[in-house]
């Protein structure tokens, strides 16, 4: 675990017997696997293929699987990133962002399907956004929230573009150069990079943890 | 004119001299001249080579001009077009879009500086956009406006994109996918297209006047 | 129904199931249910899921489900859509715009098989789209029809690109290429977006049926 | 003069000293001299440096210039090429096409503004291009209409995309993707290639010359 | 038939079932049917659905099948075509190519796998590539081989990109794009576009039919 | 200013005169003016427009001028950001990151010619990095630096493209790719948004060292 | 086998029997076959249809296939080719590479998982690089390990980019850009493209070894 | 001088004076000076700064400038690269290669303007080509040329892609395309990227030189 972000499987391209090993295996050696991209068959030969007792946490719809051996120390910083999401189909990539958040051990504040088409809604959210000490806003199609939300937060703020869309820009690609054109400031990951989304808002947030708990000063 | 649709002389590509005679030709033969992309030295060229009492009309800003002969009969329509831009280097096509719309005889509703960082600015004009009978949005960069105001209007919108930003997606190219991918209801022209926006949107305006005047009902 | 376009379900990526609960609830609540993307077996789980009695309208080339509870109180427009096709392999994505603009209250005139090739056969049908108030006009590979028909009308067209041919500028580029450089008047919409289509030209069809009953003039 | 196509010099990109001694060189070696891309600085650096007596030829529009010696043989076929223009932006390309066609010995019919939102004037001018023998057809921006002129003509037709256009498909791309995709049979050249549309035009009309005089049956 | 071009099917896309009712009308109508992009169960399909006796040809390699009626009047032309292909791979789309102009009555010089890597093997097939009366030139890859057979022959060459290769340029883009830039003479069909290559050779061999048979001189 | 973003004023694109007026307004009612892409004409009329006495930091290879009015409270945060460049072709984007760190209150650390060839440059300036709270790494051609310096600190890595390079990839797009790609944790800015790198960086020290003074436990 | 490299059989695209067919003529006529792109059923058809005795090596993770008839010459050269990975992805490509340059003759020196984000790996096998006379790379994402290592050799370095990565610049058009972009001197062969890496390298040693067995002083 | 290439100065984009100064810095320090991209009036500048005696060699068509002083000592190889050039438009961007690869103390053979398309003109100057160790190849339009030099010779080919061409695949796209898709085995540099292709020419050169003194035998 380089700079706190954890050793992740990418289940997809490998085999169910490929990801229980390698899964097996990251137990052993640090106490915790992090699995991600993983069907359901896969959920099941990995948790086959776990010793007992080890707690286990399938998110079928990020399609994320963690599992703890139970002396696994978890870290637990004081600071909050939120994630953001545009639509439902955006929740894939954005709960793999989340995941990885929590795994470095931030608090994670989960709001979805806050479309720029209905601005009602933005307003509605805004108070938990603004609360948190980085935001991931993960968006499809033509990628707008990112730059709409940092437009009302005080915080840092990772756009997350996610490659739904068809046609001219499709496969999230509009979203990506929407975001790298934003009037405002943001930074960007690359489609549907929702893990180096995550992770990147999780240094942020060992950086403001380090910060509280009085770490750094000049 | 057909379609009621202006022809207009691009100045761009062209002399002085050049645009000059057309417009002169064009004043001869109809009445009226719409000149686009027009420099201060060739606004000149222009105003000097068009003969004597002419009513004419130099927008520095859209770099457009229109002349009037004295005996031109104008088209009035009964119906409204809103021109929104998101910024003020959005003005220039903007203003093409506006031009064109007016000397297809509807009242322009000129709404500038409308960025979607800013959330406040856009609920301040919602009631003239909403009062208009179609819409043209400007929107450079990541060209999320015409978006937000789709979601807030009842009209037709028609997304105008505009070759500012830099670097991936720049020139406008995201802008014109972030429109082409948006996640309301929009129809869009070609960057830079202001003519073309001003002209589709005149179509929509004389469509609603012919109905307003009681023509074609099924 | 915002601006009286109808929410629709992309049946397309969901399971036969996940589309029938959709529809289902869609008419619970609002009376009405319109399925895009839809093949045969979803069909018949959209169909079997659905209340007694209720009005279904599965059209399998435009691949669309229209669904209506008997006490649906459809909208009506004064005013015509015309939606023409330069080829056959046009039909499923300009299906899903006449369905949109059908159920927003337009009468819709189909106009199929208008090659740009044929002259003769643009001007054999020339009579009905002049009668439309607004004209949508699908075309993939060298997409030019769109271009042909707003040089012979004098109502507002929306260009509809289709993900046909092959090789350089296939999948729709060529065609949404063509329209947006299109010598002529024109808007346009993304590649295949025959929902999107379908609807602007449905706002359209309402703002002219508003003018004819009287509605906002000046 | 390989294929009878005349080695051009391309004046682009040299001064006009460089161009007026290639020019030289050539006459005196191959009694002719065609220049392209010549602006008025470089036709009379290359007039200055030829000697008495040539026959010289400078066509400001189409930027050829073509010198004879007196002694020069020219070619004559019994062949017909037509060059037929959409619009005004168009004819310098395709004056490049006409000069090499007539410099291998072909007629050149010249058919401009010929344009595709105004089907009047192609089926007033049908006669002449129908007469021809092969048909080279330059258009920029949508570039539709070397495929409406092949779907009325019973000879080859070679499209010749031109680098007019902005935007997306811009510089000649949506011309050559659109003349790629065309649902007619037609052949294509690179954007501009004025000099290669109407050499390869003239290679047909030898082919058809030879014919006529009775080489090369079966 | 127009300009002698048979109407095809290309089944790709359809059932096997569709392409065997649409080649039983052709039959029908125009007493041939020409087929494109068969498999073997459609080959199968289309047999089987065809009346006695009616005259079968599927070539399994170039994936065409030719059907003709007893009473079929096949069109004969005093003039010969050469299909050159650079390698094995290129020999469907070739093939294709090779159909449609025996199909227009042209005689047919089939010339394979002529690689640009081995010199000696061009320069074995250049007597009968110079005999014919226009050729078509097949390759993928880096789509040398139709400039350097243009460099060795008198009449028109029409280049013929295949959609081969990877990587970079890969799909045939490398191949048309090199054939756009050849620094000889050539025009160019679109990416696997066998039938249109095939065709625009057949319509010159028709002209010099037509001018053997003494049509048509000035 | 927004986020502690100051306003910056672009000079490209606006004439001296311009540039001048905006800054000593800018000065006026902020108390400073930022300004970027600034050449020494511009700089002079800037400095001559600017009322006395104020404090004015012109930065040529940066093109960056701040000017501040001696009232005017600048902002001081506990915390650093490393800005660090791959060779001289980088300064003037990432002086431009700098200085607006600068001016958000952070401490900077200039870290220069930190080539990815020589790894023995990034071991020596490897302290200082790995000292500051976040980093911002500009990279032209291939971008590998950022990817590097990331594999070797703890703390949240910014990556800034710079349109250096040449041919395939060039103006950029190589390096903003290859940063997306990234097989580290890094978020990314457009292409020379040396401006919006460096206030990403700002943002991230505000939250450093609002957490550093006590703010915002949860 | 020109310039010594061995005509090899790409499985790809050919059915398991027609890859045998091709492989038993191979090891008839040049007495060895090479094939690649190989899965296990086709190696099985492969193995089954080779003469008995025949030496067979099947490498599962390079997805090659080498057979050897016992009067097999197998060429050795006096040089050795390091081929070096970055990541475990990498090594289906770079076996290709390998395979190729033993077959050629030379001594392959395999050297994996060689990170750009840990430089202290690339420092513990950077004696068996140098020792080599040419060094082939593999790398997909960003693809920065050629420039990283060929600024720490002495020798010839070819960059092989691997098709990994997603999103902007995936498929390996990050990493070819890349190292095409190179600040150090490199040279480049296609995506994927292991094959002609690995021949290009062959090649050098076979300069190499001539050089030392006395050959080709000038 | 690491691995023996010449640290040059690229003139382009920089100052006279700048330049002038990098080079008798360059001068003093190393005993010698290459600079690229060099105009007249540059060269003037360098000359005019560089002390006395010193050796110059000012190449006004390959744009180089090499300085030796009295003291440097120039190193030599004994081994030969072959620079061939397709065109005279490449020579500039060849010549780069030749200075580096001559500086670097090879034997340079040069020949120019063997083009693919007129085959006789290789096969004359196939001798001194294959008498070299390395070759390398410019070709911009199309790029076949080196493809087919590679086909003729027995030794390692670096392809050179010249940014000549226009339209589609213009600017030495196509030529780079077709080179990384060549149907023979090649190692390819950016376009116009001459100063690489002569460095790792060089490198080769070197590596065989080593070999032929009787280094490094395994
Ligand atoms: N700014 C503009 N954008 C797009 N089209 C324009 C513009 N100004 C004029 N046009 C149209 O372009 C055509 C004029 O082209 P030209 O013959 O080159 O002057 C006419 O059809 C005009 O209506
Ligand atoms: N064929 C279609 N094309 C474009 N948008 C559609 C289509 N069908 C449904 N929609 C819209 O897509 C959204 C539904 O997305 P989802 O939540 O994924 O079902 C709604 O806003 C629909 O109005
Ligand atoms: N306008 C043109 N477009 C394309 N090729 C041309 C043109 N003019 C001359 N050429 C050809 O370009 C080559 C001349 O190139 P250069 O040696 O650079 O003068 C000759 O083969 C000419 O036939
Ligand atoms: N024509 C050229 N093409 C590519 N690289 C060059 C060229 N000339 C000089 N260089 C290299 O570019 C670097 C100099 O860049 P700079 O520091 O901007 O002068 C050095 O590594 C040179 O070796
Ligand atoms: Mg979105
Ligand atoms: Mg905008
Ligand atoms: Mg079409
Ligand atoms: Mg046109
Ligand atoms: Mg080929
Ligand atoms: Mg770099
Ligand atoms: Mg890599
Ligand atoms: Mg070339």
């Amino acid at each position: 675990t380089r700079r706190g972000v954890p050793e992740a499987i990418l289940a997809e391209g490998k085999t169910p017997t490929e990801t229980a090993d390698l899964a097996a295996t990251s137990v052993e050696t640090t106490r915790r696997a992090v699995v991600t991209r993983v069907d359901s068959e896969t959920a099941q030969a990995v948790e086959a293929g776990l010793p007992d007792p080890v707690d286990i946490d399938y998110d079928e719809r990020a399609r994320t699987l963690v599992a703890h051996a139970p002396d696994f120390d978890a870290p637990a910083l004081d600071a909050t990133v939120a994630v953001v999401t545009a639509g439902t189909s955006d929740a894939p990539v954005a709960g793999e962002a989340s995941v990885v958040a929590r795994e470095m051990g931030a608090t994670v504040e989960w709001l979805e399907d806050v479309g720029v088409a209905h601005l009602g809604r933005i307003l509605d959210v805004l108070d938990p956004i603004r609360a948190a000490d980085v935001v991931v806003v993960a968006a499809g199609r033509e990628g707008a929230l990112p730059t709409v939300v940092a437009g009302l937060v005080d915080t840092p703020v990772v756009g997350l573009p996610v490659s739904t869309g068809y046609g001219f820009g499709g496969d999230g690609e509009a979203a990506l150069a929407g975001m790298l054109q934003s009037c405002t400031v943001l930074s960007v990951v690359n489609v549907d990079a929702g893990f180096v989304a995550g992770a990147q808002a999780g240094l942020v947030a060992r950086a403001v943890d380090a910060a509280r708990s009085g770490e750094g000063s000049n």
